[in-house]
């Protein structure tokens, strides 16, 4: 037998409903929940974030830092939370960010700016979609006021088009201010194609979506056209200084490098480089993004060289971060202080939280290189994962 | 002026040494983070998972279900803990779970299971990467009897060789119980190649990884081979059923999933489905599985029929899902009660945590598909997402 | 001992040079080069299209058709030369063709137009790039006046742009006529970076191309963007006559046709069709366009449904397709006529062309995928193919 | 109106029929074929190589070389034939085989070698796919013998699984000796499968292919895995050598073949290199190969390194190179010719051929490279290619 969770009608989102559920959870499973019941965040804030709620998952977080970043946004030493459960991680990240910051600290720039829906419009024959494509070009500007009318913060930069067999896909780009912004795009696009059927033909059939976006997927169109912030950090490493602080000289992690993109190269990988996901996921959960968002957050491309004098410049694109420092779980209770501590919350600070978050992810990619290199991988681990099976 | 954050030379992950470090943050930015040092967890218990532990995310867990499952581990009615900051995301996956259990249930199978290390050796030439290639085949037992010797439970299945340039990369596919096994099989390749070094040549170079594994990151070489489990979720659906709760029939349905397939074929996307990463990145975080794996996590195959009757046969395959119920964050505080109330802590679980994954992420396919093409995608995100812009 | 080929300064091209040269080779290796050096193609007219002439390959043409072709270029029946060696090819095709004619033809419509180059350009670090992105953008207009002042045809559409780490690609896309443009475009782009580097900085850092174009391989990008014609052929069968001529109905055909798509979406394809470029590859050699283009022109999109009435709608898209009816081979002897066989030889026609090409591809994927569907694949390469182990 | 094609019962391939097929074209499209009707080779020969013979495309052939090869089976230096229609090809080759030949030679391997065919086996659930799946794997040594029954040459390797949704694709691969065996391994599987159907359970349902083979697409499998022959060519050059031939340097070389990397790697490419279809359609048209197979072979993978001393080693790894130096084309006559000019006709000389392949392939990537590079590749083009807009 089993039980329904018990649902409030009127989504007050209070701790009395969250407790009758874990109540339920518990009669039904035998599964103590004390641990999901202990919280501070205030229930009656929830709405919006989340529904059925009842409690939240404790997700530890360790402080790294502090990492110099000489961006456009973000200027000096930042304080990083990453909430994971991976042993070494942080230590391996707080490495990496002592050493960029003793090499003069990271370039970071945001370089695209892009959140996109994709609705497919659907034809008898390649020609009629065609055609359709060249009325889009000619009615931009009201489809672009139609779209930008459902909100005072979108903004309809371009619409690509994609043609194949009888159909077309419009792949609109919006910039959407601190948002991420996905639920804007969608609800601006709607609005377009309800205009676009009334002007064009009230019979023209269209889904909002079909895979062009691609949301929560990771695909060659974000890499190639961004989703979110295109941001690339970059910096130049002395080889003494790599020699002293992480065993580990210019040279021969320029050569894995050259390995790693070859590997990359042949198995179809979305990123050549070492693991930015991590660095990118455990501040995702720290700061209340959409956690979901490391499919496409998780592309990167790395790229090393080796200057006169024997030092090291490495770089790292993340084309696809999907960020936000305003709305979704950004104003939560303790992802909003994690935001705070990096002066990150809030309007107007999106660039910089994207630019953090690329200098942080190159701070581990020089960090796991190293080890790769200096063969201290597995001792590393040993040392401090020792829960990792 | 920048500080340093206090560091514990004896890994005691006290709270004391958590208070302090907030401090010093506090101190340093000015950001509160009290909602940060509020847990119930034993920040004692953390060694092995954190450094410089200062405190945690509260990230909120809406429940769902019950899922009717039908798979070879999981049978039975199951409640899904949901850690997500998104608005619609609960709601939406517990329409599916609805829809599903109606149905009669969702069939799961775990089809493979493999981690993965993958170092590459290094030669003058083509030819010597070759015939090493040959002795690594005629050296399998011993190669696998030394990378096994490094622990109780990681078995070294087989090595796959891809031969490039003057290199040869050799990828180690082992399973490794209920963990998901990362560090241990790094562990076992390293003795392997310190014993093939030995054996084969003493000047042999190699590198532990350059990504053929490839950890955290999207790759085809993981949708083709596996990386963790490979699960397909499966179900059929009454057309009659799918009408009445989720307005949407089964033909328009199909139809729109087809030309999501096309979508995701011309845009190089890994997933062809709708949004699998939302299930899995939500899951994630609530039992505490390694949550940058996402990336790999997000690849999924998506398939539909029609049947003869008109009913919807629908299948979601995950060829890359990383999980455990053992080790790693499984056994902290609210980890360990989310995986409980699933029945899936600890040994002997992790095939059918496998399957409640898929199953769940296979309830959200159905459920957004639905209301993309019954075009209340919109309407339903104002009403339970509206702090989502 | 070796010999240096005898070479001609004046590049006179005359059969008396070809005749050294294979005397040359014979006394070299022992080959007797008759056969090769049996043509009637006037060796004076092939400067501009071959080095060190020695002869010809004689490639056997079968004679496929008639094909109806509904285009908007092509219009009628077509008789189409395909030069091949490889058994059962012909037959198979000219199957298909009866089949299409027989159902009222096919549609075919070009989508999309362009030739690409796409320098690099090179920068101390990532914000240059963007900087300099943002002044091309701005000097759009001058920049496409001196690319086009290289040619009368050629026209400057657009730059896409495309960065990472601290480089950005600038992709130049042109149409070109009735040529393929690979040259003109080369051209035209080497005028406008002569006049970007004089106008942005003198010191300014450029390739002339580092694979974003991409010539001569097969791309993600040339797929979403097209390289060449993108170009879709459809039809509409009626399963009468499929079960009539080929011996298939439609409702298997179409089931097949999803499993391919499947299998072609798991395994990285560039195409999910069957085997356009059979087609592609014979009518290009027929017609002296540069078979080397097959890389890029080896893409496919094949979409299908069954219609209300049980027939087969079936469309094939090809997203490059790289075809010229002026210029390079396309005026040698034997490759005129079987332009001017299409009526497509010369100026106006490239279109049309394509069309047909994309027409041609269409007929094969039906016809093997009957013959896959109908269990006689196996036999009828026993009856045609019997060269061909 | 129009004609049918005049069709031969007896398939006797006799003049007569192609000049009465010549003359119903030219009645039907006013085209003269009198080039096309210009041939040495013998209609009567070409029973099994192709249907609706009507005469012949005459390729220009350019003969470059010598070039020095370092093979396990070529050795020597070697004259080659390029049949192509476009400027400067040739030229840019030879150019290139001069630079290698006075570098000391071109190393080149066969790494691997597998010719392909992957049926699809369906079934209510991925259950039985899975259960299936190890049904194979038990049953392997009688699925081999009833495979290799077909033929006296093609040789079951191994059959590599994969599942998705109730599917389990089986991809078969064999060595073909000379041949290339597309057809050997079609008859071969299909043979296994009527095995497979009759023993597992006659109600079995499967298709002979769903493009996980993939013949005649680029594709990732075979990248990885290998359709045909997986060879690798490398060489080291030294600068003074490169500064002197090519007027290009190794540093400069080496860096831009770095961004070429790069570009391929954002886009999507199946090849990093710079233009080894161009070698490969060259030298297929020209020895009877089935030039459509330059899909799968245009992938490639380039690797380059600069020595201590300055120097700059290059590798190209073909993954899928297809080729015969029996059956197929290969016989006939200038392609026979052509085939003995460079000692690989015939039995024994397929590894051979593929080594001298990959060795002309190299040459030309150290061409092109080199005129990007020194920033000649417009001028030379302009003096070469001029009849090629």
């Amino acid at each position: 037998m089993h039980t329904t969770i018990p649902r409030d009608k009127n989504n007050d989102y209070s701790g009395e409903m969250a407790q009758r559920r874990r109540a339920m959870a518990t009669a039904a499973t035998g599964a103590d929940l004390k641990h999901v019941g202990h919280y501070s965040l205030d229930p009656g804030t929830l709405a919006g974030n989340i529904e059925n709620f009842m409690g939240v998952a404790q997700v530890p977080i360790g402080l790294a830092g502090p990492l110099l970043v000489n961006g456009e946004h973000a200027q000096g030493h930042f304080y990083v939370p990453l909430a994971t459960t991976e042993g070494t991680l942080v230590a391996s990240y707080n490495r990496g960010m002592k050493l960029l910051t003793a090499a003069g600290g990271v370039r970071a720039t945001v370089c695209d700016d892009a959140m996109n829906r994709a609705p497919i419009f659907i034809f008898d024959h390649a020609l009629d979609a065609r055609r359709f494509g060249e009325w889009v070009k000619e009615n931009f500007h009201h489809i672009k006021a139609h779209a930008e009318a459902t909100s005072s913060v979108a903004s309809l930069r371009d619409i690509e088009q994609y043609m194949v067999s009888k159909f077309i896909y419009l792949r609109f780009n919006y910039t959407t201010g601190d948002a991420a912004g996905q639920n804007m795009v969608t609800k601006a696009t709607h609005a377009a194609c309800v205009w676009i059927k009334a002007n064009y033909a009230p019979g023209l059939n269209y889904y909002l979506e079909a895979n062009m976006a691609t949301d929560k997927k990771s695909s060659r169109i974000n890499m190639l056209h961004s989703r979110g912030k295109r941001v690339t950090a970059e910096a130049t490493i002395p080889n003494a200084l790599l020699e002293e602080t992480m065993g580990a000289s210019a040279e021969p992690l320029y050569r894995r490098r050259m390995m790693s993109t070859l590997g990359a190269l042949m198995c179809g990988a979305h990123n050549n480089g070492a693991h930015s996901p991590n660095a990118i996921a455990a501040m995702f959960i720290a700061t209340g993004q959409d956690v979901a968002n490391v499919a496409e957050s998780s592309a990167g491309f790395s790229y090393a060289e080796l200057t006169p004098e024997g030092d090291y410049y490495i770089s790292l694109t993340i084309p696809s971060l999907i960020v936000a420092t305003y709305g979704g779980g950004t104003g939560l209770a303790s992802q909003r202080e994690c935001l705070e501590l990096m002066g990150c919350y809030g309007s107007g600070k999106v660039y910089k939280f994207a630019e953090i978050v690329a200098a942080v992810a190159l701070a581990g990619e020089l960090s796991l290189a190293s080890a790769v290199v200096s063969d201290t991988w597995v001792s590393s681990h040993e040392k401090y994962g020792r829960n990792r099976p």
